[in-house]
Order: C-alpha cells, then structure tokens, then sequence
C-alpha cells in the first residue's frame, strides 16, 4: 500500500496565444474573449471529453453508480496569498472537495470549478493555479468536467476566488456521519495538526522559522478508501479544517451528543508550528489542517486503522482518546501538566481566509 | 397545461436572534459564529433533511436515476446591484443553474449554494437573499442540499457573491447538443429578448423607464420538461444569457458547423427595451436574458414547440430563422429594412455583472 502518485502534469503557458497578459472584464462577458480563455487555458488545462463536450452542463457516465449512492458537496476557496509552502488555491480547491466527498466514505468521481476572476488578474498566475488544479485532479483521481467563469472590477475582489462541487460514488454499505459516534469509540487524529494554517500565516506575514513550514494540504480520498476496503468498524470520518482540530470535536460532540476525552500529551504537533502558535499567541488545536482527519473508531480497528493510515506516508497517525457517555456535547483535554481543561468551540476569528 | 406556482415562501427573519446585524470575519470561521449562521440563516430557510443530515457532504436520494444519466453544471453569481426589478442574487443564483440542466434535457433535481460574503454585509440584505433562493427552489422544484460559507475582508468582495452547482437526472432518451443541430431545423425563440440585461443597467444606472422594466428571470424546467415529454423532434436548446441571442447563435454555428440565417423582424423584442438600447447605445441582441431560450428544431415539430412554449405564459415564443449547410459557424440577419448582416460574437464587454 503506497500512496498514489500521478504523473506531474505539465504545459507551457498558453500566455502566448491569449493576447491578453492579464484579465479583463470581457474575459467575463459570454463573448469572444470567454470563448478564447475557456478553450486555451481551461480546456487544456483539464481536458477531458467531459469537459470538452461543451453545453450548459455535462452528462456524467455514472455507469454503475448504484441507485441513491451519489453523494455531492461544495465548498469556495478565498485563501490568501494564493501560493503558500506546499500548495495553492488551485489545489486547495480540488483536495478540500475530495476530502469533503471522503469524509462521507464515497469515492470522488468529478469536480465543477467556478471561478470568480479579479480584473486585472495575471494571466500567468491564473495558468500556473489551473495547472495545479489538473495536477491535483490526477493526484487525487477526479475529472474536472463542468466550469464557469466571472469577472469582477478592480476592488471587487482579491485576485481569484474558486468554487468547487464534487460528485462521489457511495461503493461501501457505510454510513459515516457525527450521528453514528458511540461511546467506547476510540478518537484517532490521522497526524499532526495545525501545520497547513501556520505554513500559510507565515507566508502571509513573512515570517521565516529555523525549519521549513510546509502545508499538509493532500488528498485523503486513497487512504479513505483504503481502510473502508478493508471493512473495518469505522463510525465517523471528519477533515479538520477551519477551527482546527477543537472545532472538530465539539462539532461531533454535539452532533453525536455524546462526551470526548482526549489526551493533550497524545496530539502530535510539529515543533515548528508549537513554536509559531507561541509566537503568535495561537493555540494549535484551533489551527486549521487540508490533510489531516479524525476518525472515530470501534477499539477492536483502532490497530488496523492507525496501521493503514501509516502505510499512506501522510503524517504518523495515533489514539488521542475516547468517547464516553458523560455529557453530551461536552470535550474535554487531560493537559500535559495533568489537569483538566474544557475544549470549545472558538468564536472569534483568528486565522482569516486559511481556505 | 399552466406554469407550476409553488406556495411562496416567507419567513421573518432570524436577526433578533443572530447577535450581530452584519457580517463579520468571525462569521467564516468555523466557530460557534459560523454555525450559528448557518442554523439559523441556512437551515432554517432552505430546510429540508438532506440539508439537515449536517455533514461535509450529502447523500442524495437519487434511487430511481438511471446509471449514466446524471446531468452536473454550475455557475457563480456576481450581479450587482444584488435586487432589480424582476428578481435578485438569489433567485438568479436557483433559476440560472437550473435553466442550465433543463437545456442539457435534464429534470434538476439538487443543487449547492456556496456563499462568500463580504465584511460588514448587512444579515437581513443576506436573509432577504436566501428567503429569495428558498422560493425560487420551491418553484424550480429543486432542493438546496449542501453549502458553504465563505468571508472575505470589506473591500474584497462586493457585498455577496453565490456560487450554485447543479444535479439534474436525464429521463428522456434525448441528446440535446449543439452537435445534434442540421440543417433545416428551424430556430425558435421561447419570448422576447434582452429584458434581464437592461432591466439590471436601468435599476444600476438608476435610469427610468416610461413603463415598467422587469427582468425575464424564470424557470425553464418544466417547460422544458413539457416538450420533452411529449417526445418533440427537438435537436438542442440553449438559454439565453451573456452575450444576448447573438453570442448563442454564434456558438452554435459554430459547434455544429452550420450557417444560421435569422430575420430581424421575427424578433421579439419589447418596446420599452428596444428605447432603452437605443439611448445607452446597444444592441438588443447582445444584451442578455434570464428566462428565454433558444430552440432548433425538426420542421414538423415547430407548431407544436410554439403551442406548449406558449402554454406557460413565460413569453411569446417565435420561429426566427433557420439552420442551412451554407457556411460553418455564419450566422446572417436579414435586417428590418431588407439587407443582410453578419452577426459575429461579442468581443469587448458592455454590459458587466449582469448574472
């Protein structure tokens, strides 16, 4: 079990055959100037015969997708800067939907991509995000078959903001949701959390630390499938995103109206982002991840899960702690010190467009 | 045969219990703000239990849906001003994506809705908005099932932006492309031109009118779904939107590699916006529609195509021109005087922001 590597996907830029160095509003006008930008970047950029069928919408071959097993999901990407240490709005936008369709336990099959464009907007820049997003689409094994494309005035926007949806196919009788969290299930946080929020703040903020700070923006879908092929007593599957790891838990704490205990000592954090979060007086539980999960699990799959997720090479995954009957709704944190603190959901806004 | 008027939907608005009377950062986060807004705001209009299963994604109940006839398309919406006469941000947002699998011949059945929000926009302007895209779902007959919420710094954005992704199921065995045009077919117009476009710049421009200008915004589903079923010698529709009928005539010459010859008189256009274009100075066939589409069709099912068009009271539909072998991708006008024209795509962009 390895992880899937595609072929890097790569293309001059088209820059040469677009006459327009950078974005104009009639690029966004149904004309001519659409009709070229589609055909020369976005068309060659994800050519597929989906895609390339060319009407309103594309008809899918779901050949084989059994009856009421379709599962869909969006989400928009207004990250900034648009590059940042280990990805890009391009590919933020392609492993955040996949991942979406992941955590459901379906297989991603294909992805629409909305693009809302800043007049003004590098054409450069706009090839090098849509080749990242072909290059993420092979990673993760989606097609991207269905596009739109506005323009904004100056001012109106911030470069370049990507909406994606994502069509999945359920293959496994499972059903993952907060709902089916019960109390005995162990809590497994598929590696260490936080490093994709501060790989991007440091970026942002031009600061510089002793190690590189990379994001661990990546697509979970193979791994997910893995252990769902495997068969194992898995009950909920949940990305840690925007409010990191803590706003995670008390989501599914709430949802499943059950308790959480987990175990600070337990929760693997890259030294790096500990001494950022200090830095930056930021707590890392609250620090959002693009690659990292948590899965709640039967204690008998908790050595086959933290095993498979190993195999995937994603980050070194481990046990942080279990769900009981106690209080519903409420999380709690045994801290290094050996106390016990209260884990909330934040409410503020510390880290703004991490995604 | 009448057009389907669903019960509107109305809703007073959640503000006094949502703490703040705008937008905030904090309302992206993915905190206890961001969860109150989407309880409370989304939920509660869109309110269905696919939408309420609250998990990263959906699965939909597509049980009955042939393998391989699942339509996909999306679109984002970046119309201002967000209200004009005749419609809004959010029902555009329903009916465009809709009227978008209704011309691939698809029934719609689900769609997403991806927000991003700017800073400081007012909740009730946003509850106004959703409340609008609940009604127009109710009237598409078509489900918001999945969404997201995105917020970006004041100055970033425009108030709103919405990005809607659409599921459509395919239940005739038809394949309406622009492809599947030939020559002979004849080329109906569901209803006068160019109203949605100049309705929007008159509300913009805060010009006036000596009557009322409303846009044409609509559903074209169950028209649609009306002549398909009853099993129409229909080659391909398209509806009508940037770049006005000009731009859809164009592009579909040229898919299809066929000439399209169109006489102007035959061309429905109101008189208010015949006035309009001609003191701004533009063309009614570039200006854009919301709610009409174009038809070509088999000569033999013209009479018929009419009768049903008509039957939903959405405009007077006409038959305008014709298809011939002539020259790929020309399309001709014979003008009101008795000459000849070529209309050619769009190039630059007159009429910006206008879905």
């Amino acid at each position: 079990m390895t992880r899937t590597t595609a072929e890097p996907f790569t293309l001059t830029c088209p820059i040469p055959l677009m006459d327009y160095p950078r974005v104009l509003m009639a690029h966004g006008s149904g004309g001519r100037m659409m009709q070229q930008l589609i055909e020369k970047m976005f068309y060659r950029a994800f050519d597929n015969p989906e895609l390339l069928s060319g009407h309103d919408g594309v008809t899918l071959d779901t050949g084989g997708i059994e009856a009421g097993r379709v599962v869909f999901t969006t989400d928009s990407y207004v990250i900034r800067p648009l590059f940042f240490p280990g990805g890009d709005i391009g590919s933020l936008a392609v492993f955040g939907t996949v991942n979406d369709l992941a955590m459901c336990g379906a297989k991603p099959r294909y992805l629409s991509a909305g693009f809302i464009l800043e007049e003004g907007l590098d054409m450069e820049t706009l090839w090098r995000v849509v080749c990242s997003m072909r290059q993420a689409a092979d990673r993760a094994e989606v097609k991207i078959v269905t596009g739109d494309t506005k323009v904004v005035e100056k001012g109106k926007g911030d470069g370049l903001y990507i909406n994606t949806a994502g069509i999945g196919e359920m293959i496994h009788a499972v059903h993952l949701h907060p709902r089916s969290v019960k109390p005995g299930d162990k809590v497994i946080v598929s590696g260490d959390v936080g490093r994709h929020g501060m790989a991007v703040m440091a970026q942002r903020e031009g600061l510089s630390f002793e190690s590189d700070l990379a994001s661990d923006a990546a697509p979970l879908n193979h791994c997910v499938m893995t252990l769902l092929d495997a068969g194992l007593d898995i009950h909920c599957l949940r990305d840690i995103t925007r409010g990191g790891l803590a706003a995670v838990l008390c989501e599914i704490a709430q949802s499943a109206a059950v308790q959480i205990d987990i175990d600070q000592q337990q929760i693997p954090i890259n030294d790096t982002v500990s001494g950022a979060c200090e830095l930056l007086g930021l707590n890392p539980l609250y620090v959002a991840c693009e690659g990292r999960f948590v899965a709640f699990v039967a204690p008998a799959a908790v050595e086959q899960v933290l095993e498979i997720i190993t195999s995937f090479d994603q980050g070194k995954p481990v046990s942080i702690g279990e769900v009981t009957a106690g209080e519903a709704g409420l999380v709690t944190m045994k801290t290094i010190i050996g106390g016990q603190r209260i884990l909330d959901m934040p409410s503020g806004e510390l880290l703004p467009r991490i995604c």
